[in-house]
């Protein structure tokens, strides 16, 4: 069992002894970065055990990754890149040696891929189970910040990579199927070992998005928050929705909707953007050039038109009240 | 009773409209502040209903305040001025609104006590109580942060304050005592809202301070930080530790021993520094000039030496092992 004071040594002896950028040790009051620009960004996220994960079916190293990519997928969805992040680690008693450095090896193991660096943090006991609080500081794109307020009426709505995944691998660990994990290995991956965009986000980012944001609540409920910002509706069909093969068939084995799974389950960290008519096709050709999928989801509409989704059936499904909020 | 965004609608109502420096209103996926600098101090920390404070005693708009106070404080301990504050929320349920309020309010308050801005955070369901992280960043002082590793051997050792207040109105607190309460107001206080020494720290950075920390682990735990990470030992007086006439007389009255609050009790959030021989009275009398107290407490040592408190009997304690370990 580490005492505090073991805890952030074993940390600091676990991350690299030289970090660009970073004045201070880890250990110290506070953490320091050097950066470039003026204008910083900066997130944080919490996430409970209990609540966010369990462990099992998390390993412990996997709750470290996932803290970690939900700050950096907030950093990509303004076109910026992660600098350096603070951890604040709660346990509710006295962890061992092995646990921290599993824990600890994913943090790095998750920011190493994304050329970022915990620079600091902060270790105390919880109530009850683990937790953590991520912090992350990046640099905006040379353009500034994409927010969520800059769509305007008439741009197209598209979407990274594919929906749903997160919430799909959600499914399976809940019902502790061993057999569904061995045949739907990337769904579980998606929900276990989120992947930020990062890269998607820059080139977003310099490719004319007006508006982005990560798809953390699900897809109706992101949309809807890029709506709200930009005061304006919105329409999006099924048959664009971009659902995979495995998804597709996993639902239909264990009679879900796949569409559902899409538009309420969050966490797939995929971007959401809006781009003008005149610079969409330039913006999607942009991420498939660097190997991204990217696709067409609708566009947006005035306020007074609502947020719709266009069923197959011709059908349409208003999307308010859709998707997740921690205490609705 | 409020969902998520509407908790975060309130936060962004509650706060003002313009804050110099922040280019992104809140609620997007990530705050954005401009540094003149280029280098910014970073800092976390977290607190837990159960662990650090339970409501009552504490009301819920002094939840607010501490938990921005103890990050406050570290960018203090650094001589840096805070610049902006993130906050991650967690409630078990969902809060009302009086309940957000209020907690903002304490938030907001302590942050305009420093000039410091609150641009962004999270918010989500907790496994149990009321959880906060608090992120704070600033701008070190001209000559760079002040840390806890840059002591050297026959540096006089100095402290803001008094010490022990904060686990003294603890003790009261504990005890459920109006009447205790009634009678030292301004220990309970110190407890509930402590007030960092943002204005202390910069002094003592532009006074010749070597090393610095905020007393959050207690008197000697801190003191053993400053001398592990400036590889030192230490010995200090008894007779110098600032110790308030009200503390004495509480601790006399319930037959406690002052010392021991002020050694082991944390949370106090004064500052322990070290200053070389020939600066050491400039860098006090600064502070007097601006209505801070301050005062000697010892004299590092060569790390052989050992780590030591000589009592008023002339006997010695050892200092190690005193102080607060959240797992120890």
């Amino acid at each position: 069992m580490l005492s505090e004071t073991e805890i952030i040594a074993l940390i600091r002896d676990m991350s690299p002894d030289y970090v660009p950028g970073a004045e201070v040790p880890i250990g110290d009051d506070a953490a320091a970065f050097h950066f470039t620009g003026g204008l910083v960004l900066l997130t944080t996220d919490s996430i409970f055990e209990g609540v966010h994960f369990n462990v099992p079916p998390f390993h412990i190293s996997d709750v470290g990754w996932k803290a970690m990519a939900a700050g950096v997928s907030d950093i990509a969805a303004m076109g910026g890149e992660p600098s350096c992040a603070l951890l604040s680690l709660a346990f509710s008693g006295p962890p061992d040696e092995g646990e921290v450095r599993s824990l600890i090896g994913g943090v790095l193991e998750m920011l190493s891929s994304c050329n970022c660096a915990l620079i600091g943090g902060d270790v105390c006991r919880s109530p009850k189970g683990l937790a953590l609080t991520v912090t992350i500081a990046g640099t905006p794109p040379p353009g500034g910040p994409v927010l969520r307020s800059g769509a305007k009426e008439g741009d197209i709505i598209g979407i990274t990579g594919s929906a749903g995944e997160s919430t799909a691998g959600l499914y399976i660990l809940q019902r502790k199927s061993d057999e569904l994990r061995a045949r739907y290995p990337r769904v579980v991956e998606a929900h276990l070992r989120p992947r930020p965009r990062v890269k998607a986000g820059a080139l977003l980012a310099s490719c004319g998005a007006t508006a982005m944001e990560d798809v953390s609540d699900g897809l109706a409920a992101d949309l809807r928050h890029i709506c709200d910002e930009s005061r304006l509706g919105c329409e999006i069909e099924e048959r664009l929705v971009p659902l995979e093969d495995d998804l597709r068939a996993l639902a239909g084995e264990v009679g879900e909707d796949p569409l559902n799974w899409a538009l309420s389950g969050g966490e797939d960290y995929e971007l959401l953007f809006t781009a003008p008519p005149g610079r969409f096709d330039e913006a999607v050709r942009c991420l498939v050039d660097h190997g991204i999928q990217g696709c067409r989801l609708g566009v947006t509409r005035s306020a007074g038109e609502g947020r719709f989704l266009v069923k197959e059936s011709g059908e349409l499904l208003n999307l308010e009240g859709v998707g997740y909020d921690h205490f609705a």
